[in-house]
């Protein structure tokens, strides 16, 4: 089974790389980028086979190890 | 308009932040990961109104600027 996890950081938490990224995506040509927010994804293949289950267990990760839950936020998605 | 763009390493290309994820997930006592494979996410903001327009926009930055195409592939998601 396989997870997809989105790891991003909170509204209002400042994004220095996403800045860095538009400015450079600015000096690039691309003007109309108003604003970037940059993330990780992360892909997890999983032994577990119930649906349920592996989405609190994906969760759990994300609290320990995947997210720092003070200034990011994140979704799981199992495909 | 928002694009999201999913930049990961191509399948082959060796994964070690990827590896290092799974190791540490282990040593936390999640026995059940088979593999981990990291990337980034993108949010961009973009003026564009026009849907395949803001698409064309947003791969030519991933060419450019976002991915490293010899070794990574991305996505792209209008919304």
């Amino acid at each position: 089974m396989k997870a997809i996890v989105h790891v991003m950081l909170k509204d209002g938490v400042l994004d220095p790389q996403g800045d860095a990224v538009r400015h450079a995506l600015g000096t690039l040509g691309f003007a109309g980028v108003q604003a970037v927010r940059q993330g990780k994804v992360i892909e997890l293949d999983l032994a577990a086979t119930d649906r349920a289950e592996a989405e609190a267990e994906v969760r759990a990760m994300c609290d320990k190890l995947l997210a720092n839950t003070v200034i990011e936020k994140y979704t799981v998605a199992i495909a």
